[in-house]
């Protein structure tokens, strides 16, 4: 499967166009309008994410009578408020901030301004990514496959370590504030966020996804580039604001030594193995094992804050303060929901490449083979 | 460019294969040679490395008078106890070893044994990856760009934050044990791995890569498969044992407030900005902002215990540690080789897509143009 | 440069999105249209094309005060009859169309019936593709080259051979019926169609693209798949209804003896060569050398037929007439164009691969570099 | 799957690795060395390609006891004058070749001289796409899939028009001077390459593959790039000296009126339909529709002559005849050789797409399934 997406914050509409996505799933507007939804949820996002973007989005292409039909999937998101301005492009200003590609961006395009830049670098863009998350999603809904998120960590307020399981996954998926496993924790991260907004500033923290249902055998070592945990790492660094990357108990095993790093094997009864832990989030050698996939993304608090980060006028060459625009405190919960996507995303593809390109029905009978043969001892 | 990678650990060689290297660049055998033997240096690495692999390498295409063709470049590293056990297979074993690829690699491929897993699981691969890092960082050489790497942790012993300039990377590169920036720590790291290898365990850590002389401008936020923070982290994930990447100060950054994990511009005098920091890792928006790019490999320990971890038997059903066969103790400073090499390769591959597909006097040319053209405030 | 096209013929519209296209290239939706009406005139197009096909783009995104951004271009092309149907779905029939995907793609994707087939397999879909050639014909035409086609056969009546020279291609691009080089085949051309529209058939032919302007040096003999000549007969052979593809005089020039099939060369005065011939196409060892590149794409006639081929009935297992809908007569004149944004997509990435991923007055300022060189004896 | 290859002509080996090809084939170096051998038999090869390379390869990677793993295979195959000549490199001439990549390749990648051009695009290249096919036939073979090629035509003399039947190009697959299907158009053919050898000149000319047991969807129609008669075409105008490339009765359907230029489809008498003819080439809307698969390639003359093409000394812009060396009168049989290769790639790739990346059994089995499924009515 392959994807490219389009879109500028403050133009018509975001546009993603997924090629080789199977024939015969089931998909509706309303699946992809659902995980939209989501992303916009979560205490601490700003005015815009709750208002303006509201967003429904249409599939142009690659759908019959509530199907897939195996011919490239086209979906567009409008932005509601580009009819409102007329078409008329967002206001430039002088000084870039800090922590945002306004400069990098500009030397890479050569571009007078900084809004540009903006446009598409903004993490509008990441609504494109949940739309397709949520077709991938679909897609292994039929495999037997669900992924979720929850929310590990906002500032330095870390949830306790409760075990992730599908069902409590299932329950925090939209309703809770943070949709964070431990209440007590989510209490004191609304709190963190309250403090924040309250003293102009931002939190970042980490966000975990956890995959249930994957077949053992996604994924391979044979060459770099086609190891699952580097798809994984990869996509999830590809989210704005994501600055590291960790498969399971990764940061954590690495200060630990062999003996308890690792997920030992113990007879399960039936004559094949069974595992107690999951430290490698699911995942050895590159391939997956048949636990659940784990892994985490770090995300960095956003940089616009309310005094403005110090920056510098590039036309007089000046200092002056980044300028402040309404914004976000904390989006480590939209993040969550944005690595859920590209999880599901990766995930999707590496199962499409092992059962291979045919439609639904021959998907679910070659995963279930594949299921039986990996039962035997 | 691109490159495919092949071999077994006792198959005859492992061969690299690198396709759209530019024309002109000098390179040498020995260029390869001199990584691969940084790769098997290190304190912690076991008698297999450093008698079996001492590596030289072939260069069996793409080279003319000591520079490269613009034709692809195939790299041969003989396995030189190939010829001494006559080309027999290795021998199997009868209990997976927990952390490595044996399950699931077994499942994935359908094999009898473990043996076919571990002969290209087998962290030996790297030895491919080093020589394909050794041309990239010929490349990048010409272009004024050097790659390094140090160890900022092992086990859970912490180097002090030691500004790893280049000038410190350049004396580390070779002469001391572990290739740490703070000597006082690495006598705890060695004594550390001493401990380890006397309990008959193992260390992973935390090996850190800093690229000097990076222009501004490579990588792109307009695709999430083309930001160069996500290229970093899935090339850093792909490395075999490495469970989590990380951009800059990446996880830290994740716990502070947004008004001290950015990096704040401020005026350089010539009417253009400078940084103070560089917590970002030089990459902002997934672009190179002009700082030195700066990212972290997490290493676990390896899994091999002189004991065993506890695994299962497949032909009987029953439990039965796994085998042990010589191993090392601590591969931190040997994944830094590999990282080094990884993060030259991506940053060639970028640096070749914005520069152009023309041989190196162009290169440089249009290299050159590009930093007097950032250089305009 | 990367391009996904989606939509279905009777779809709500048509998508295409482009990944990689140069910032600070002139673009409007203008240019599109023009190319979008080009495709629909010629003799012996049906009423489908000429009325319901008369088709508007709209650039949803990429573009920014009338240049591109270098962010992901998306091109929608509304299917003006979906409203009018209401989107209820095209109805099925029970015959496959010999020479159509019909019966394969059923196969492939495991419809129920034929309809889900021919909205994808549709020609409508050569639309999307001469959108994204109208973008790239932008960029070359910044960078000098220029791409246009002309009618070198219909059905047995084939055009004597005029040198396509630009002035000649220019005049033609739009004024004749046929886009015929020779006035008088060009009647004897249209009179054959006349002939096959009131026999109920249809007709064939072949059309030749020429690109002027194009540097010598791109494509390359290194890899196989990067040979431009590859390049260019796959993207020809990939338009439906193109069924051979050809280089220069390549054919013919397999018919001939070795004196008489290459361009020899001579003095130019300058102290360099110069050509005299260009059989070759502008292409020697996969790369250009300088001359116009000229491609040939041979065209079936469409299978539609009045009468109906003789076909089976899927439901009875008994022989039936292939349905009759209303059609085109001859499409070659409407393939020249589809050739022609092929053409200018492959020239384009080609371009961009060797000049490298920056805005256009770099690459303007590159490529003027590049052509100097190349005068140098 | 993926594969690259590299090698010059004088260097020490050609190398190519491929990536993705299944575990578990039946492979040895004796399946490479009978495909390389059959490259260089063909009445018309000179005395190099009969003496010199007289090829042996080994595989270096992907295979255990006989089978592949499903980690790369890497090929190599050494140019055995290279020990003789000690490495030295290959002088240089004045006078670039007409018809050869010697200009363009030298613009391309600013080299001194000629030489480095002659060492990577020489058809000596072939033999490592010839290698690389062979491995392809070797698991197409297990699949049920045969890919063999016959003369079509040899200068102007060509062969009757008889059925391509697996049983007679099984027969012509090695033993006749020029594998052409027609024993009286053979001994014509041969003439004619005596008369051209004698005259100092070469010849052209058409080669024909056919691909039997070839199950009907693959490759498809909902991306352009994914078209299967647009990658057979690529494929095929990648090799050296073709110039065009055709998909079943191509140019020839080109010329007819609708009416006669497709496969009509008749009751089979067991519910489905069955074609009479195959002027499709087995491919319909880019995708296989059960029929064999059937493509030409067009293949110039090689350019050498005996007396020299004009050409310009680039040192002194005088005229200068090109260089004269041993060479071949008539490659067409070794470039089906070649056809067949890139044929026999090109469908195990798009095979093993659509059946999934599983071990050889279950590859079997999956298309077994699909088989019977395009059974049924």
């Amino acid at each position: 499967m392959r994807c490219l997406h389009a879109g500028e914050s403050h133009g018509p509409a975001l546009v993603s166009v997924i090629e080789g996505f199977p024939a015969g799933v089931p998909l509706g507007e309303g699946d992809l309008d659902a995980e939209l939804g989501r992303r916009l949820a979560g205490y601490g996002r700003g005015i815009r994410a709750q208002t303006i973007e509201t967003d429904a989005c249409r599939i142009l292409a690659g759908l019959w009578k509530g199907r897939t039909l195996g011919s490239p999937l086209a979906v567009l998101i409008e932005n509601r408020d580009f009819a409102r301005r007329d078409g008329a492009p967002h206001p430039d200003w002088p000084a870039p901030r800090p922590g945002h590609a306004d400069l990098p961006g500009r030397l890479r395009y050569g571009y007078d301004g900084f809004a540009p830049v903006a446009e598409r670098a903004s993490a509008r863009s990441t609504a494109g990514v949940v739309a397709v998350g949520a077709c991938a999603k679909a897609l292994l809904r039929q495999l037997g496959i669900e992924v979720w998120s929850h929310t590990a960590r906002v500032g330095d307020v870390a949830a306790a370590e409760v075990a992730p399981t599908l069902a409590r996954l299932r329950r925090v998926r939209a309703g809770t504030p943070l949709r964070c496993l431990d209440r007590r924790a989510e209490a004191l991260m609304v709190a963190a966020v309250d403090a924040a907004a309250a003293a102009g500033t931002t939190l970042g923290g980490v966000a975990e996804v956890v995959a249930f249902g994957v077949p053992a055998g996604l994924g391979t070592y044979v060459q770099p580039d086609r190891r699952l945990d580097a798809r994984l790492a990869g996509a999830l660094a590809g989210i704005p604001s994501v600055k590291a990357a960790e498969i399971g108990d990764g940061a954590a095993v690495a200060a630990r030594d062999g003996r308890t790093a690792h997920d030992e094997l113990f007879p399960d009864g039936r004559g094949g193995a069974r595992r107690e832990t999951n430290r490698a989030g699911g995942l050895e050698g590159g391939v997956t094992n048949g636990e659940p996939v784990r892994v985490r993304a770090y995300v960095k608090p956003i940089s616009t804050q309310r005094e403005g980060l110090r920056s510098v006028d590039v036309r007089t060459g000046k200092a002056r303060r980044a300028s402040w625009v309404r914004s976000d405190t904390c989006v480590v919960a939209a993040a969550g929901v944005v690595a859920e996507a590209v999880v599901a995303w990766e995930l999707a593809c590496e199962l499409a490449a092992v059962l291979g390109d045919v439609p639904l029905p021959e998907l679910k009978s070659r995963l279930r083979a594949l299921r039986d043969r990996q039962e035997k001892p």
